[in-house]
Formats: C-alpha cells, structure tokens, sequence
C-alpha cells in the first residue's frame, strides 16, 4: 500500500510507495529538503514536522538530534516512514536554497476583520420621468446608509471614474469602504484583494492576499532593486541625500519592482491589481522613509532619530502604487531609526510580545534587531551585524544561489558540503560560511580568538592563511573555494555584535541567557542557518535546541496579520508603544561587551 | 469746516471742504459711484448707505425715490451733505463698473471657529545622551496631546519636509491641525490665512482670509480662462468630453489662474501661499466637476446628474493647488445638476434659507438659479437665461469695459448714457443693455410682445428695425450703437427664462408674487442692475422696490462663511440636504409658461 503524502507549505502532494521514506518522498515529489549524508541519519538537517497522519516511530538517532522536538511532531525525514496519508510540514530552515522565496512565514489563523469592507449594492438608475435626479455617488451613499454604514466621503480619484463605472456595470458594484471613506468600486462578483510587502535592505517579500477570507493567493519574493545604490541603508541614505531627484528614483525603483510583483500575483491568482484595496507595509525604519521619500538626514547622522515612528496611512496613489486608486497603504509603526516597523511585524507575527515568559526575538540580517521579552517588559536594541552572513566581503562569498556551499561538515580530513541546485560549487552562501565557522572551530582548527591553526588543509595563500573547502585539484584545476583568517574575522566581527546586542539585553533585564524560555529566529538568513552551528560560535546563547524557533519571515506574516485584522493592527500600535529602545552607541560598556562578545564559543 | 469721509468697502477717505455733496467727495477721492443727471437728483441711481456720522437731511426727492429704504440710511450721494466724520458705504449696485472687481460681497460678523487650528509649540531637541529619541512627528504630536489634542495622523507631503524644517526653526513652531491630521507647520509667528473662491463660469472670484480673526485680507477677481475654451458650460463639458488630456487642460488653466491670484494676494497681504493651510470653492456643478476632473458624460446629457452633490474634502495638491501642501480644499455641496454650490454658498451668505417668511433668492446669469423659501421649505430651479444680459449674442453687446454704455436714460428724444471711465461710447453692457429695454417699453417705442414700434430713433438696419442709442453723427462719424429687434428678442428669451422660473417656484408653493417679503438679488449681473428697469420689463415681479435687496457676490461670501466657521459648513450641508429641486424641463407646463413670461411688463 502507497502512502499519500502532502507537504506543506510547499504545496506539493502525491502518492509515495510503502517503505518510502519521507525523504525520499520529498526527493521523489521534487521538494527541495536539506540533507548531507545523504539519508543515513547522522547530519541531523532534514527536519520536518509531521502535521497530520500516522508515520513509523522514532528512531535512537532521532531521540538524540531532536530531544524534546520530538513532541511537537519534529522527526528527521530520512528516519521517519508515513504509514498512511500525511500531512508534512517543511521548516523554511530545512528547504534547500532554490525553493526559498523569502516569503516562507507561519501561519496564524485569524478570523479576518480587514480596515476595508466591501458591500454589494444594487441601485436603480436616475430618471428625469420618476423626478430621481440623486447625484451618482450620493446615490451610492445612500444605499450604503441602508446598510447601516456612515460613508461621509468618497476617494477623489475613484469619483473620477465612478459615473461611467456605475453605468457600465449596469448599477450592479461591489463598494469598498475605509472608516468613513468610500475608497473602491469593483465589479459586483469580484473579491477585494489586500497586498502585504515585507520591504528588505536586500530582499522584497510580497503577499496577495484575499481580503474576505484571510488566505494568502500568491506570494513573491525579489532583490530589492536600490541595492544598485548602496548594499546598506548607510549607503543608500546617502545616496538619497544627495539630491531629490536622487531620493525619488530610490523610491520609484522599489515601486516599480512592486507593481511588477502585484500585476503578476495579481494574475496569477486570476484577478487584476485594481481588485487591491488595502496594503500593508513593513521595514526597517531607512527602507521605510526611503519608501515614503521622507528626510533621511537625521535619521542617518546621531542621535539617528526618525522622522516619524508612528503609523502612518497614505494615499497608494502618492506613492505610484499601482493598486485601486483610492486604496491606502497602511505602515506599521517604527519604534526608533534602527528598529522599524518589521521588529514590530515579526513580534506580532511571533507573538513574542504577548507572553508573560522570558523570550527573545532576533531578526537577524545586515541590521540585527533584537527584543527581549522578560515578564511583559519589552526591550529591543538594533545590531550594526553587517552583511558578513549574507556572503559579502567574504572572499567566497556569494548569494545563495546556484552552486552557492550552503551546508558543510568536516569528518576527519574530508569535507563534505551541499550546493543549491546540486551543482559543483562555485562559493559560499551564509549558512555554508557558518557551518564553515561552526565546524573549524568545533574541530580545533580555529581557536576561540579566531586563529587559525594548523591543519592538512590549512595553508598560506594570497589573503594570508585559509581553509580548503574545494581545493583546485577537487575542482578541475580552477582556483579553490576557502575560508580565509580574515574572513574569520568579518564572521567574528558580525557574530560579536549580535551576540552583544543580547548580553546588553539580558543584563538590562537582569537575568541570564539560561532564563530564556524561548529565542525565535526570524528573517531571511536566520530562517535557513543551522542553529547548532550558531551556537557553536556563541552568536546565539547556548540553550538546549529545543528553546530555538525558526519561524521565517516573521516581518511579512506580521504584515499579512495587519493586513486582514483591525485588532492586529491595533496590536502592533501597542507593541510598538511598549518597546523600550537600547542605543547601543550610547552604552558607556558597549563597546567592552562586543569584543568580549567576538571570541568564539 | 471740512468733513473727513470713509467710503467703505472701496477703501477711499480723505477730507471733503464743507458744504460738499458725498457725490463730490466721491468723485474727489476717486470713488467710482454711478450717477446719469450729474448730481441734480432725478436719476436717482448714487445711493449710498450712511453708516456712521451726521449728515444733512433727507431732500423730498430723496423721499420720492428711496422710500422705506431711508430708514435703514439709504441716502443719494448727490442730495447728501455730511456734517462731521462719516462712514459711507457704497453698494456694488452703485459702483461704476471699472471699481467693480466681482468680489464685493456683505461682510457677515462671525466668531471664527475654522476646520483648520493652529497651536504654537516648543519642542526640547532629541538627545542621544539624555536618551531622547522619540521621532520627530512623534515629538509634535506629543506636544499637541499636552494641548489636550487627539492627532493621530501626518500628512504626507508635510511629513517629507517635517524634520529639515523643525531644525531649521528651532524646534518652535505653529502646528496646523484639521480633525485628527497635523497637516501643515508654519514659523512659530506666522498666522495660518485660508482661501476662499466662488468660481463662476465667467469669471472667479478669490478671498485670501485670516483665519484667526476671519478678516479678508485681500480679495481678487479675475476671468474664468477656461473661456478660451467655450463661452458656457455646455461647450466647455463638450470640450472636456472629448479626451482626458483637454478635460485636464480645462482643469489647469483654472488651477494656473487661482495659483497666480493666491501668490499676487499672498504677497499683497506680507506673506506666502504656503501660510495658506485651508481652501473653500463654490461653483456652479458643472464648474465643480471640471474643477476636480470629475466626469461630465452624466452631467451633460439627460437625466443630467452630478457625479457628486455631497460635500468633498480634496488634498489641495491633488488639483496642483499652490498653498501649503497638506491643506484640504473643502468643496461645498451641489443640490442638482444646473444647481450648485455656489448657490448653497449664497444662500448660506444672504441667510435666504435660515428666515421663516416668504423670500425669493436669485444668482442671475447665463444661468440663473432661484431659491424660494415659503416658510422654511426651499425648492429651487435653474433657468437657462443665456448671456444676453452679460453682452453677447448681442449686436452691440459687450463686457462692462471701459466705453461700455452701463446706465440708460430716455428722456423726451434724448439718450442720456452713462459710460464706463466716462469716456466715448463703444457699446452697451449688460446693465446698459437692461435699461435701455426697460426705458424704450416705459417710453412706448417696444410694445410688450417685444415689437419696436415708430420714433424719430428708431430706423430699419441691416439687421432690421433698430433703435439709435448713439447715431453716427454723435459718434463723429463712426457706426451707430443700437438696439435691434433681434437683440429685444434675446432679451426677452432671456427674462422670460428667469420670470418663468420665478413662476415656477411660486406655483408650485401656491403663492402668489405679492406675497414675497424679500427678493435676494446675488451675482455678477444682478448686483449692477437698476432693479427698476428689471421691474419695468417683468423679468422681476413688481413688489415695491424696499423688497429687493442687492448682495453682491453672495457665493463669494459665502465660501468664506464655510472657511473660517465650522458650524456655517455643517449649514451649508443641513441647506443642501433641506433644498427641493424642480427640474424645468421635466414640467408639463412650462413651456407655455414660459411664452407667457417672454411678454414685457
């Protein structure tokens, strides 16, 4: 008998044959699942979580690598044999590279309660015989005032198509209403849609999602466009001081890659970009005044301070959105020029700012913003961590695409790693460049001020000493792929600061790192690391792995909650008042802190 | 003793030598005031309002020709000698035209209360030592809670310059407020102005305000340069339903007029367009629509319907409006489609609406609109009069311009004229054109079918039977100025338009004429008419002439009611929502009575 086997949220199903196991399943159905030994249980990295349906129990290796994960459901893919039809989630930390989109995020069921609702009306026409001479719009009013709704204005640019819009629908239309503003009129059997944009320093996340019932039609996600103007927010602020016009194409380069992505996911889902009505958007505090081209002086020069941290609604059409003219876009607040608006999105999205535990939440990327929950008290400070984990000034470096070493384990002398896509590898991608870290130092070859030692496969080269993960003859005589000491450096130098940025947290709070109930991981390189090896580092606190969550892009979940639920955007509002913000340059024992913070272990 | 004489709303003062008429102090500190006989007091049209000081008494001429309206201190400037420091008013009615501007109106006294408030801040700078980062919007906002205020959004435009500016003037500042949104930040000691326009279909008038006091700074009027692309509504709706480029194009050229006026009356008033934080238009529907590009398909053709009637509040900068860029631009509300808000904006100004007895309200022009208000029930209705009476379609017809005949005397065989700027006669204006009708009925010379009958004036001219306002011989040879049977017949299309309409309203509230307390006269036109000629050929019922009351551009006055009090808005709409529409050519009657109101008399 064949099992059914559906894995989640990748979307793909089908049946399995008996004795298969899931990962082989996955490998066989085309899900791109991690792994390195090549299913024989002992890298640990093909985790999934079994939702639903009856699989085969755990194993010894299984009992050892997941404790107490096991309960949740958490088993090793390859050690695990579905015995029926199942239901299989993938952590986004366990897809391989080419299948992440960036937009991968938990669910959190809601029932929606969007900012916009929609009626459907029907009106009969003026006539100048039946004396019924009400003007279009009031006529329009009028019947919403029979729905029980107070509509006291009408968008300037839906009244600009709204006359022959009524006639052309024959007096049939679905009206799209804000507070007391009627913003959209769509055709009577169309679903009003909403947009959610979780807006990177290097990655665009977007959602499609259906207003009426909460569920995500389509997502996208993409480079962020300005990175041609500056890989970091520094950068990119001081490009857009430079001059207005400068300013204005930063913002029109991420608007344009929007509309591309709604007039796609807008067809796919077999709508149209007007059927958008509301939008929600997210991002560090820089991504966000660069999107609203507001000032970025005083935000890019001490004491760094925003020019607004309050939420913001504003006109889709101000900002060139391609979406109903009338619709807004709805910005989650910012709580400093460091921590924006996606901290309070992915706390949202996490909920790790409603428990009463003691729990901490990292976004961890270019920027690392930290928060720490400790009895209900939130504090948050923002990390200078730099673009090291993305594979930047790394002399392998690279994004994790094609070819990109994205997962590497040392056994005795040999080096066994994973490319994306399987290929021979050209580089290394973040979460291969940790691995690297995590296991040189785990085998003693780099100690814990991050010196390398000697080794077989240590050896002077052109940047001083390195570590061979490819050497020329493994790859066909073309230059080797290694880890040099100054890249050690760059790592120790990005780890440092994040794991500063949690010592200042945790002394402010006065507790210890072992009083963590819980750490949630969030963002795009967070997601995909492999948490051991960031514990081995001492970038992350060493808990057991069971008290660490990778929860995706938490940022853009957090912006899909807003989106559909009024509380939850009242929530995030709360949230952001809540938060106590650090300045970490204004901490007289920072700076001992950090490099305390850069040696290894 | 010389007595000082302040001519109010002119402006003009100075001293006049003892023993002067105020028709020769006027003339001597260079008061336009109308007058035919040359001071001898038969024409009776130099009437002015003593409002403060002692004058001379009252002549028996002045008893003959002013009646009742001596008491309330209508006086002839001619008959009238002041006898210490006084106070004149001058009457639209009885300005000549060159000192005519469109903008003169009542002035209403009124405690201020606009949409628009102001509050003066100081703000401590943020500070990273004294850990002081709350965001800039943030900080204001916050200092606006400590006024006891709920603001809870920022407009967008002003949020792109908030901060440079805040540092600019010091952290001090004055804060606009409009409802919940902070949308606009002046210097700490400038005073927020609002603007005001009634924009009529030939020419637009516009108040710069004071919002604090209410007082109109400064006030012009101008021509409606959206003529350049049709004379009336009709052709300019036909011409902007022809692309959206040409309905833009009729859009800007009124938006490029009002700019050049805000910034010239700006700048007379020691300020800038920026301190303009609130604007007020009226128009006519159709003006209303091209103003905001708002579709006119609907409007233009039958059942003629408005895209909008309610009340609209548009960001300024939407329409490219050039004060400050997060005001509103507040639209009055339109009853129908030939019925707008420049009506509602009279009614508003002249009170019509607010009395419990009988009163009759008209804005004459190419359309006229009239309001009846029996006993608190308002119906209104819109006459198609044309611009005959504005000078055109007329052989000698033209604008009150300098040589335009605007005042006509028949006396014996003689034509005693009055031009405007007294200098040689080029043709005959919409007030010259009304008297002259009037003056060859009373004289018998045009029966009251309209037919020219025998007079040693009257000859048969190429456009057939005309009578000789100036010959050739009095113009040294140049064409003669006449009146032609053709130009009889536009007019009495043109009153009987109005007069029909009149009836109309009374029919239809079973009153007959005699029973009207009060006949509001408003408007360009009707503001410079000698009632008496409108009484003589029946375009007006005969009431005693104490009934009739000449207001001036009442719209104007009327938008600026609406701009500097709230509760005069929330009136305007409450006068809206009360006024009943009668759409002429949907009555079965009125085509007859129609033909009965062309006869003069």
């Amino acid at each position: 008998m064949s099992a059914y086997v559906d894995f989640e949220p990748v979307g793909r199903r089908g049946d399995c044959p008996a004795g298969t196991s899931l990962l082989a399943c996955a490998r066989q159905l085309g899900v791109g699942l991690v792994g390195l030994c090549g299913g024989l249980g002992s890298c640990g990295r093909c985790v999934v979580q079994v939702l639903e349906g009856e699989v085969s129990p755990p194993t010894s290796t299984e009992e050892r690598l997941l404790g107490r994960r096991l309960a949740q459901g958490y088993r090793l893919a390859c050690c695990t044999v579905p015995l029926g039809h199942c239901k299989v989630r993938v952590p986004p930390e366990s897809l391989s590279a080419p299948q992440r989109t960036q937009v991968e995020g938990e669910d959190v069921p809601l029932i929606p309660d969007p900012m916009v609702r929609s009626y459907r009306v029907t009106l009969s026409p003026p006539s100048l015989e039946g004396k019924d001479l009400l003007a279009d719009a009031d006529r329009l009013l009028l019947a919403l005032t029979g729905e029980g709704l107070s509509v006291s204005q009408v968008d300037l640019a839906l009244l600009q198509s709204l006359s022959p819009r009524l006639r052309a629908q024959g007096w049939e239309a679905r009206a799209c209403v804000r507070d007391h503003e009627l913003i959209a009129l769509l055709p009577a059997d169309v679903t009003p849609l909403g947009l959610a944009v979780d807006l990177g320093t290097t990655k665009i996340a977007a959602y499609l999602v259906n207003l009426e019932t909460g569920h995500t039609l389509s997502a996208r996600g993409m480079m962020n466009p300005q990175i041609a103007y500056g890989e970091d927010v520094v950068t990119r602020m001081a490009y857009a001081r430079q001059s207005l016009a400068q300013a204005t194409r930063l913002q029109e380069v991420v608007v344009e890659a929007l509309n591309q992505a709604i007039a796609g996911m807008a067809a796919e889902a077999g709508g149209k970009a007007e059927q958008v009505v509301e939008a929600v958007v997210v991002g560090n505090t820089a991504m966000h005044h660069l999107f609203l081209r507001l000032p970025v002086e005083q935000l890019a020069q001490a004491p760094y301070v925003p020019a607004i941290s309050a939420a913001l609604d504003v006109k889709a059409r101000e900002i060139g959105l391609g979406i109903a003219p009338g619709a807004y876009i709805h910005l989650l607040p910012n709580i400093a020029g460091y921590v924006g608006a996606d901290h309070v999105a992915m706390l949202l999205a996490t909920g790790a700012a409603q428990t009463e535990g003691t729990v901490l939440a990292l976004d961890i990327g270019t920027n690392t913003e930290i928060c720490l929950n400790h009895r209900g008290k939130l504090t948050s400070v923002s990390c200078a961590s730099g673009p090291a984990f993305e594979g930047a000034h790394i002399k392998h470096g690279m994004r994790a695409a094609e070819g990109a070493i994205e997962r590497v384990r040392l056994t005795n002398h040999r080096v066994e790693y994973q490319t994306v896509g399987g290929v021979d590898p050209v580089g290394v991608c973040g979460s291969g460049i940790l691995d690297s870290l995590a296991e040189l130092y785990r085998a003693g070859i780099v100690d814990a001020r991050g010196r390398m030692g000697e080794h077989p496969r240590v050896r002077n080269g052109t940047d001083g000493r390195e570590f061979v993960l490819v050497s020329e003859e493994e790859r066909g005589g073309r230059p080797a792929i290694t880890i040099t000491q100054k890249d050690i450096r760059e790592l120790q130098l990005a780890k440092g600061a994040i794991r500063a940025g949690i010592e200042v947290l945790l002394e402010a709070s006065g507790i210890s790192a072992q009083e963590l109930e819980l750490v949630i991981i969030a963002g795009a390189f967070g997601t995909y690391i492999n948490v051991e090896s960031a514990v081995e580092i001492g970038m992350l606190p060493a808990l057991p792995l069971e008290r660490f969550r990778q929860v995706g892009n938490a940022a853009g979940t957090g912006a899909r909650l807003a989106l559909i639920s009024r509380s939850k955007r009242s929530e995030a509002q709360a949230i952001a008042r809540r938060v106590g913000y650090i300045e970490l340059a204004a901490e007289p024992h920072f700076m001992l802190t950090f490099a305390r913070a850069m040696a290894l272990g």
